[in-house]
């Protein structure tokens, strides 16, 4: 059983995998803006608690191996000369936040579990989409489940580390059943963490996905 | 010529060196802040001009290097069983900040201006300290001086490129002004990037100086 099953409690439906391997492309955009995102909510945990050097060392560890992956994203979107283009982030993490306890220490406790869950969804996907896409890409995404597995159990330690008298795995369940829904619920945007669509996506994006699927297998 | 003398308008004053070379201990506080610091403005410049792919894969990798730092400075502290203390910053980068131009084109390439000279400033310090402190710390320092002699050469690499018709040299000689101002006028803290003490260091902060040097030779 991989990481992301241990605590995830909905697997990502069929129909997004569906979608999202067609429209890998435009997909890749919201891939990379997660990257960065990712490393700056690491960033941001380091600076709200400075107490906790081991924290704080684990978390640029995992920063810098997210912004490894924002370089490697960027550098692909580049090799299939992918303009830039600018995409509003999805509901997922934005709602998520939403759940978090604004009192100490209920509030790391959340972040902690909220970071792993995000991670497990990460590594879902990447492997679900993995077999489905061009070589490189599929070979890249199977390398970042991977990652995304290991950062996963990094939020989980320090979950557990940080978790005191409470019940952090009753926490653990409820955040999850939230993140869950967001996972699969319909949705109205194609994003990497977004539920399945509720109307057919819209053919604009599919621009040049053929040209764009030979340029990254030649 | 070191790059660093290159742009800087005034060398760190001797009185800052003889007191940083002295209280390197509690100074090593606001070097892991500094780095963190640094990371956190690059990752603040990918996402306000993601449309510069070029600038933000570049930023991303200084980033990475930045958090890398980090993690060797909050090492070195564990490893000098120094407790974690909060500290507030200096005046230094807050003050650079007012003179950041609030409209584009001339915000974007204030901010790569000053992302140059306060790099050239912590490459002429660690140069400076580098000789006058216990060997794996010194030798660090030298590392570290290489490091941002390239994120130096970065920033002033993007600021010519996001020139435009501008008279870029001009204005990095103007924030220079200011930069000097700050690193050698009287300050009331000692921190990495502050001005000379205008009042001598309290001994506070000493306290164990002799044994942490100790600890960091053997």
């Amino acid at each position: 059983m991989s990481a992301f099953e241990t605590i995830l409690t909905a697997p990502t439906p069929v129909a997004w995998v569906e979608v999202a391997a067609e429209h890998w492309r435009p997909l890749l955009t919201d891939h990379a803006n997660c990257e960065k995102k990712a490393a700056s909510t690491a960033l941001a945990l380091i600076f709200a608690y400075p107490e906790d050097t081991a924290l704080g060392v684990a978390l640029a560890r995992l920063a810098r191996e997210e912004l490894r992956h924002f370089e490697q994203v960027v550098r692909m979107m580049q090799r299939l000369e992918m303009p830039f283009e600018r995409q509003a982030p999805g509901r997922y993490a934005s709602a998520l936040r939403r759940h978090v306890a604004s009192a100490e220490p209920r509030r790391k406790l959340d972040l902690m579990l909220i970071g792993a869950l995000i991670e497990a969804r990460s590594c879902e996907r990447f492997q679900l989409l993995a077999p489905r896409l061009p070589p490189p890409l599929g070979a890249f995404y199977t390398d970042l489940a991977r990652a995304e597995a290991r950062h996963h159990e990094l939020y989980i330690e320090h979950a557990r580390a940080n978790a005191g008298d409470s019940d952090w795995e009753r926490r653990l369940r409820e955040l999850a059943q939230v993140e869950a829904e967001l996972a699969t619920s319909p949705d109205t945007e194609l994003r990497f963490h977004s539920g399945t669509l509720s109307a057919p996506f819209t053919p604009g994006s599919r621009r040049g996905a053929l040209a764009a699927a030979t340029a990254l297998i030649s």
